[in-house]
């Protein structure tokens, strides 16, 4: 087995739900290399986190990101950590709710996910910035 | 280290939390040939998740099942992806809150779960069908 | 490739979310012999949860706890589970939401985290008593 690590940054993307799919290939190609493994890939901020969800219609996104400002309200009146903005420490619930990282099958030189699946970065900040990812690739390389 | 990657169907269950550690490891009998390591189990479905939880009271699936119904409602007013049906926009939610994926240790040849642990595969869909997931462990072999 | 495992007990901690970085660091010495991994942290209990989040100010653990709290509600009158104490089934459903383990990249001898990350331990019941931890490092050894 081999395992190599790369960081890469994601541009710049407006609150919600996005899929990243081939936006998080791009920096990896080095995935090519691999029959078999697992691909972890964590982010390094407590603001935005990472899924795996539908990756058809954009409408899901939407609504991802709808019922989530439903379930983690900003005006909810007990929030203290309040200075960094209202859309802060509900991204922080919001982040701990869905996760850091997601943990992708490798086949074949690439992920091995099911037909409607794809990656989704969660920016759950009105102004998040680029988002930094640590992608850890570990498996065994092709013969 | 070795890594070994498996593709495996659960069969068909009703919408709800289900147990189901011993129809996981009934599918990968080469669990047993790894000392250390940890096992990647992962769903190829948007509609369905997994999770650890409590293995003994079936009354604890249940209220899962009420729970999540009750934090993501069917008869909310902003779902817009509702061509599929109305269990279905809410599937998604759930699955991006519980997981796509859940990883366990290995030790001696087996799971090593806490004594009250199993594995929960959460149907989120009123017909869901057969789940198909990719199990992938790494780990050192005994000698 | 080399894989290590060791079974830590983090102390009793009151119900709430608590930073446990350091703590679980200085179970894991053998961390420093790896050059670039993964470190997979499990928790061996089915009401108490792991996460990342942020490691500075100490409201945004308040308010983690205040929020979960308001969405996983003891006073709710569908829970059937009771017979261990009214925070017992909402601690199994905040584990599932939270998650039972959390992955961590590692590089150069420790976690490769962002600056504000650190782990935390979720204890979800009033008196849940030391926590069993499953760290599973798998990764390349310095040379």
């Amino acid at each position: 087995m081999s395992c190599l690590q790369k960081e890469i940054t994601l541009s710049s993307k407006p609150r919600g739900f996005h899929l990243v799919t081939n936006e998080v290939l791009k920096h990896i190609p080095e995935i090519k290399n691999f029959s078999v493994g697992v691909a972890h890939i964590f982010i390094k901020h407590t603001s935005a986190s990472l899924s795996i969800n539908e990756n058809a219609d954009p409408t899901v996104r939407d609504n991802m990101e709808t019922h989530f400002n439903v379930m983690v309200p900003e005006d909810a009146n007990y929030y203290q950590h309040t200075f960094e903005g209202l859309d802060d420490m509900t991204s922080h619930i919001k982040t701990s709710i869905i996760g850091s990282s997601v943990t992708l099958p490798i086949k074949n030189g690439s992920f091995n996910l099911g037909t409607w699946q794809g990656i989704y970065l969660c920016e759950h900040r009105n102004h998040g910035g680029s988002r930094r990812l640590v992608v850890t690739i570990s498996g065994e390389l092709k013969a």
